[in-house]
C-alpha cells in the first residue's frame, strides 16, 4: 500500500438547515474541500451517512451526491456503520487510494436530522442498537448509555459532577469554532442544573443532533511532495466491532473495540499514546469520552474523569480533546461526525485551529464510535516535515 | 495491488423466510461460504444491504452480523448502493484484500423484505430513485422502469411479446436451481396474459422481492496456488454512477454507467465481450436486461430483444444470462442480488451449475444495477489454469 495524505477539507456549520437539502449540505462541504485542495478532479466518492433512508426518504447517496457535485459517471458508494459511518467512509477512501485502485477520493459525512420529528429520529438512532434485544424492548439510545454510566459511577465511585469538565471544555472550545452548533460557555452550575434525559445523563452529558456535512479529499502522499501545502499523512487506520448488544459484551465498562482499533492504529503508525498531541474522540455522552480515554491508553481503567477534573483535556492540557467543540458542542449529525473529527484534526495539524490551537500539534488521532461501542474506527494523522 | 480470488461461496434459498431473522439469513450464507472455503478465519466483513433500517428497524449490520458469525472484534461495515449494494460489498472486499490491508474478507449481501407490508417495501424501494424529483411525485420504482420501456418500444419498434424470452429463459433455468424463489416453467402465453403492474411492465417482466443472503470469501490468489480448489480470480472490478433521476440523463435508453463500468472491467481484465462465457446481468425488469446487453457490447443499440428472440441467451447460446434464474426467477432480495450473481458465476466457472451449466465456462461477468441505472458495478471473474 502506498502512503496517502489529506489534501483538502471542508465543512458546513452544524445547525437546523431548513433551507438546504441533503445533497446541498454534502455538496457545500465537498465544494469547500475541493476549493481547499485546489482541484475539482476527484476519482471516487464515499459517503458516510446513517439514516437518510428513513429521515429523508433517500438512499443511494453515492449516486445522489456524485451527480450534484459534478462527479457523474465516477464511483459513488455509501458506507454505514451507525454513528461511525463518517470514519467508515474515510477509511474506505483511504483504502481505495492506498491500494492504487483510484488516484484520489472524497470522503464526505452527511446527516440531515431536523426534517424528521424527534420521535422518529429517536427511533432511527435506536437502529444502531440490537433490534432483537435492545431497541425492540423500548430502550432508547440515551437509555443504553445511561445504563453504562450508572454502572460506571457505581463501580468506580465517581459523582455525576466529576464529568462536568468534559462538557465545559467542549463548550469553551466551540466558542471559537464558527462551524459549531453551540456558542455558549457553560459552568459547573449549568451542568448540574441541566434537565435529566435518562438518569444520570442530562442534556449537558449528551450531544445534540443536527444537520451538517464534512468532507476530506485524499491523494497519494507523493502528490504533495513538491507542493506548498502542509502534508498531513494518514499514518494509521483501523476498525473493530464488538457485540452490538451491551449485555453480550465481556465487560460493559470497557470499550474493547476502541482498545483493539487504537492499538492497531498505534502499531501501524509507530506512535504511542504519549505521542498523540490532539485526540478528537467520540463524546456523544460524557461517559463515552471517559471510556474512550481509558481504552486508548490515556487513563487507567476507571480513571477517565480524573483527566477532566485535572483540566488535562483542554487545548493546553496533556491530552486535548473536543478542541473544536466535540460532539457535545460542535454537534453530532451522526453519520457526519467522523468526518468532522478528521477535518478538525487536520486543522490542528496544519496550525489552523485559531484560539483553540494545540501548540505545535504534529500527531492527531480521531475515534468514531458506532452504537454503544460496537463499531469503533480509529485514525492517526501526522504532519510530515 | 495483488491478485485476489474467490475461495468460498454460500447462499440461502430466496423465499419468505418467516422463521429466520436478518442475521440468521446472513449467517447461513456466511457459514456455507466458510464451509466451502474450509476456513472460519476471515479478517473483515462487508455487508451489502439496502433497506434494513426501515424494513427491519436494524442498521449497523457490520457489527450485528460480525458478532453472530463469530467475527467479534473484526472489522464490519455495511455498503449501500441501493439495488447494487451486493456488488458494492463485493468490490469493497476485493479492494481491501487486493490492497494488502486485510488478509481475507467476506462479502455478504442480505435483505429481508417480507417482514414489512408491501406498501412500505414499495416506499423503501423508491428511496433508490431521486426523492426530490421522482419518488416524492408518487412515482414507484416499477413506474420508472415502465416509462423507460414505453419509450424503448416506441423508439425501436418492438412489441411487448418480443421481451418474453427473457422471462422464459430465466424461469426455465431456475427450475434447476434449488436456491431459486420460483420453480415453474412459463410460456409465451403465460407472459402475455400476466397482470400489468405499470404498463407495459407486467409481473412476468418484473422480478419478485424476497428474503435471502449470499456470500463469498476473498483471499489473495497466491493462497490458492498449492490448493486442489479451482482458482477463480477477480480479473476486473469497476463502478460508475449516472444521474439518479432519469430525466437528467443524456439518454434514458442508454445505460452509460453500464457502458463505463463494463469498459473499465474489460480493460482491467484484458477480455472483450467476445470472451465472456456467462453474464449474470441485472434483469430486475426485462427492459433492464435489454439495456444491459446493449451497453456492455453484446447487442447493437435498440437490438437487445433480438438476442432473446434468437435464443442466444440460454446456457448454450452466444451470451448466456440468468443461468440460475436471474433476478426474475431466482429472485431479487435487493441488497443481496449482487452477491447471488457472484456466487452463480463462480458456480459456472467451477463447473458446478448442473443442468444449466454453460459448457466449459472460463470467463464470467456480473453486473449489478442500482436505481434505474444510476449506480452500476461490473465484475469479471476468470478460472485460472
Amino acid at each position: 500500500m502506498r502512503d496517502v495524505a489529506v489534501i483538502g477539507i471542508g465543512q458546513t456549520k452544524i445547525d437546523e438547515h431548513w433551507d438546504l437539502s441533503l445533497k446541498e449540505l454534502a455538496g457545500n462541504a465537498i465544494f469547500a474541500a475541493m476549493a481547499d485542495a485546489e482541484t475539482q478532479q476527484v476519482d471516487s466518492l464515499y459517503v458516510g451517512n446513517m439514516m437518510s433512508g428513513s429521515a429523508n426518504k433517500q438512499q443511494h447517496l453515492g449516486s445522489y451526491i456524485a451527480d450534484w457535485v459534478g462527479m457523474r459517471y465516477h464511483e459513488g458508494l455509501r458506507i454505514e456503520a451507525a454513528c461511525s459511518s463518517g470514519a467508515a467512509a474515510f477509511r474506505s477512501a483511504v483504502m481505495a487510494v492506498a491500494s492504487g485502485e483510484v488516484s484520489s477520493a472524497i470522503a464526505v459525512g452527511v446527516e440531515k436530522m431536523t426534517d424528521s420529528p424527534i420521535s422518529e429520529i429517536t427511533s432511527d438512532l435506536a437502529t444502531a442498537a440490537d433490534a432483537d434485544y435492545e431497541s425492540d424492548m423500548g430502550t432508547s439510545f440515551v437509555a443504553l448509555n445511561a445504563l453504562i454510566m450508572q454502572r460506571y459511577i457505581f463501580e468506580y465511585g465517581w459523582k455525576h459532577t466529576d464529568f462536568a469538565n468534559f462538557s465545559i471544555n467542549a463548550h469553551a472550545n466551540a466558542m471559537h469554532n464558527p462551524y459549531a452548533r453551540f456558542h455558549n460557555k457553560i459552568t459547573v452550575d449549568d451542568f448540574l442544573k441541566a434537565h435529566i434525559v435518562a438518569d444520570p445523563i442530562n442534556i449537558m452529558d449528551a450531544s445534540p443532533v443536527g444537520d451538517g456535512a464534512a468532507a476530506a479529499i485524499i491523494v497519494p502522499l507523493e502528490q504533495l511532495n513538491n507542493s506548498r501545502k502542509k502534508r498531513i499523512r494518514v499514518a494509521g487506520s483501523a476498525a473493530s466491532t464488538d457485540a452490538i448488544a451491551i449485555h453480550n459484551r465481556k465487560d460493559p465498562l470497557w470499550l474493547f473495540a476502541a482498545e483493539k482499533s487504537s492499538k492497531a492504529a498505534y502499531n501501524q503508525s509507530g506512535f504511542t499514546p504519549a505521542d498523540i498531541d490532539v485526540f478528537e474522540l467520540h463524546d456523544a455522552f460524557t461517559i463515552m469520552a471517559t471510556l474512550s480515554l481509558e481504552a486508548c491508553g490515556f487513563a487507567e481503567r476507571g480513571q477517565g474523569p480524573r483527566l477532566a477534573l485535572d483540566n488535562e483535556i483542554t487545548p493546553t492540557g496533556r491530552i486535548p480533546i473536543a478542541t473544536r467543540g466535540g460532539l457535545k458542542a460542535r454537534g453530532h449529525p451522526v453519520g457526519a461526525t467522523g468526518m468532522y473529527q478528521i477535518v478538525e484534526v487536520v486543522q490542528q495539524l496544519r496550525g489552523e485551529a485559531g484560539q483553540t490551537q494545540v501548540p505545535d500539534a504534529r500527531v492527531g488521532m480521531t475515534q468514531n464510535i458506532g452504537g454503544s461501542g460496537s463499531n469503533i474506527i480509529t485514525h492517526i494523522l501526522v504532519r510530515e516535515p
